[in-house]
């Protein structure tokens, strides 16, 4: 069988059937471009995630690592267990299931031994792989065509289930400072992210519905933006840049699930909506939750991917007349994600606590580089 | 009405009579990548202002947040009052408004409170699109296909007319250090808009004329490289790579106007003579121009996209007999742009201005990150 | 007479003629896309080189001399010379020119004083055009669509031929740190470099090879991440972020000769080989071979682009029945590569040895900067 994550709207269909002046193999190397983009973005939330100032080239390691299983596993299993074709499509859904990975690492990102992530990769991609069966081949008339679902609310809620299953509770205690230009390289990964984000909710929507989307992810983009300045302006008279540089992105998780649905207006409101409420998880919900459940979510990968994706999802049922399967794909989701993400944690909790944790020591040698540090 | 920046040369129009083997969509998605290519280049302006040591994240924010606002009302000024259609090129020609501004607020980055650059984006809009109009609506044959006059000049002069109308004399005493690795981001920033030249000014180019603007575009780059080199070795006997670093992007700024006629020798020529004038400006002119106007080009514009704006769009009058509406075109936008500038900056002078100026710490906070800063 | 890196293998030739959806013009303006890859790629070349800590700025400045000098120069040899046209091909052939060059000044950056950079790219560019001749003019059938012989053998072997010229024994002297945030940049710079590789091997393939392409390109980084981790950890318990961040691209290289006739297992395998045989090269053969020459490889070129060059340029002759020129092609350009290096050291020794190596003092005012500095 093979899974369709183009959005199923009439509008769509009516127009993939009308005839479009782009053909088949044209359409495909556009793909290629758009496919592309989604592997630079995979690497850019790596730097996104490297504002701890002792723990940054251990993330932009682990981040290859798991790339480089989860890629080449979830392709096997689509073409030689699912028995589709190596093509495009294939390429950019691997780099779905890889980038969801690394946006889930950040929930327990030095929580594990660097090698330790190899074998969470291989516990992930078949959790992966059956919340999109779930998602695609199960529910009827799903729509989540920029993956507000399928991406980021399983990311966030299998990496939670990891650290509910790891309970690692010394990382918590581990102090993180930053330095400028760790967060310079945050700043440099977020607004590349907003650059690129387009190609990665449009990647597998036929050509006609690309512009159109394109432009409705740059609003619901700026929208964020703009919110979440006047919220923390507002709120804390300060802007936090480790808060900032994520919540500007939740317009574009917001958008996904109806990027090929919302008029221009729609998409902005939605990126407003979004982009308010990862601004309000970071500022009053995640010190709460990470006390509730005395567990570190590393990167605050809820208040980016969880809340705003559920967000997401939730549009096309309340705005274009979605079936009610668009709820069992929220709830669902949901599921699948924390209880395969809890299994995978209390497996990998079998295996020894690094010494160093949120810290690059734990695999590099780095006397030398950290004797020209300020303490 | 519909404005058109797409030269008006004789050959290209022809050439867009011939039959193209490009179709209509497949050009229009070419334009996707292109289009996200100036959004790539718009948040790296802000890379390449990145260069005061504890003015960094600032310059991120400001450029989100000014882009946050000025695209989406350039779209609505587009549609809803122009009454064009929202597409690909809606998408361009917004997105150039955008860069213009982020490359205009380099100006007066510094100068005011971060908040009052929303309200220096809303002064903008509007300016810029009367000036558009001017050069493609009111006047007749302009040849601008790569926006020498409508982005680079006008950003100079807008800029110019706010900080004359703003008349900030404190910021011009602030102390400006640098640190290796912000000045590294200027070196990245540089060598990547270099790369993505091209796409800027052959965005709103019929597909056969892509490929030759491109040749000529790195072949303008190549040569402001080289003499910026010479010059400063020549003159100096050292690089500062604060010139260097601008100065070579130049020849991008002259071949603009002229990217869809020169011949790939000519291109070279005014790359050279691009790069030569705006090292000498940064040599020669700017400390002499802040110094008797009494106010600070923070970021120095007039240096990189003032001269070299009116020198590429000369060009096409001594070199492609352009009609006399050319001068009119560069010397409407000179007035144009100071005039509408000092009415933005008087306007802005109402509000209070920052405490701390060209500081980070105006906006974020800093103390635990500068713990761990040398002194 | 016109090159063809183009691979001929009969499959190809076979495709190429049976009729594609993609016209002619279309297929261009892609190569636009992917011609500007590469130079963003030889951009990332610079910053991968940016890993010693006072010798940042250097190798970027002279990244860009030794472009803007070669690009034109080769585009000046291959349409006045040999009458070729001057389209998107003339700019990738180019480009496959200037960032060979670019890898092999990492053999001897910090050797000279950066001025001399110019004359050694002049020396350089005929030297290039000499060797791909040889192996796409004078030989018949060699199979090198992706640039392991061409690109990555010739930088490594002209680049050691130099500097056994030069012999400047003294650089070797000059103690190397490094900083968290330079190798930060590496990092940066290598991650990008992995995903934008399928442009540089796919550039000059016609369009239906390039899907293909892409994919087994992607599988045999993936398996050089992998390998490369595995084996460091290994033999080192620890991960050297400066072998790391380099050899993980070894897949890339050594799959360029046969990007268009390996399997996607075939490519995993070629990938992991390449990446094993450059770690074992920088853990085991560096320091011995630099100490055997008495010649220091600034960057370990030779461990990255030689010894997996040769890899890749010999896998057609095992796997896919090259002929035997493919052999020819191998030894010939390590020799000529080698011979013209030398040729081009001694020309390059008649000139002064700069004060300061591997610093960037030697180009810029840096006082300020370094006051900043932990010493």
């Amino acid at each position: 069988m093979r899974f369709s994550t183009i959005s199923s709207s009439p509008e769509l269909i009516a127009a993939a059937a009308e005839p479009t002046g782009v053909s088949g193999e044209t359409a495909q190397l556009f793909q290629f471009h758009r496919g592309q983009d989604v592997f630079f973005m995979l690497m850019l939330v790596a730097f996104l995630m490297m504002f701890i100032r002792r723990f940054e080239w251990g993330v932009a390691l682990t981040t290859l690592l798991v790339l480089a299983v989860s890629w080449p596993l979830y392709l096997i299993g689509y073409t030689e267990i699912l028995g589709n074709e190596l093509d495009i499509d294939a390429v950019i859904l691997g780099v779905f299931a890889s980038i969801t990975l690394v946006i889930a690492i950040g929930v327990f990102l030095g929580h594990l031994s660097t090698i330790h992530f190899i074998l969470a990769s291989v516990l992930f991609v078949p959790a992966y792989m059956a919340n999109e069966w779930f998602l695609f081949g199960f529910l009827d008339g799903v729509l989540d065509s920029g993956g507000s679902i399928l991406v980021h609310m399983f990311a966030a809620y299998w990496g939670w289930g990891v650290i509910l299953g790891l309970r690692n509770r010394r990382v918590s205690e581990v102090p993180q400072a930053t330095s400028v230009h760790s967060v310079s390289f945050v700043w440099l990964a977020s607004m590349l992210l907003f650059v690129l984000w387009p190609s990665f909710v449009t990647a597998l929507l036929p050509p006609e519905a690309i512009i159109p989307g394109m432009i409705n992810t740059y609003l619901a983009l700026t929208a964020s933006v703009l919110i979440t300045y006047v919220l923390l302006w507002a709120l804390k008279r300060t802007i936090d840049p480790l808060v900032y540089t994520y919540a500007i992105l939740a317009g574009g998780v917001a958008i996904g699930a109806s990027v090929d649905l919302a008029s221009p207006l729609q998409s902005w409101i939605i990126g407003l909506l979004g982009g308010a409420a990862s601004t309000l998880c970071f500022v009053y919900v995640h010190d709460w939750l990470c006390r509730k459940t005395g567990v570190l979510d590393t990167m605050g990968v809820h208040n980016l991917h969880g809340v705003p994706g559920i967000l997401g999802g939730l549009v096309p049922l309340v705005l274009f007349g979605a079936p009610l399967d668009q709820l069992w794909a929220v709830l669902g989701t949901l599921v699948i994600g924390l209880v395969t993400g809890v299994v995978a944690g209390l497996i990998l909790r079998l295996f020894p606590k690094p010494d160093r944790m949120l810290d690059d020591a734990e695999s590099f040698p780095l006397d030398d580089v950290r004797a020209t540090e300020v303490p």
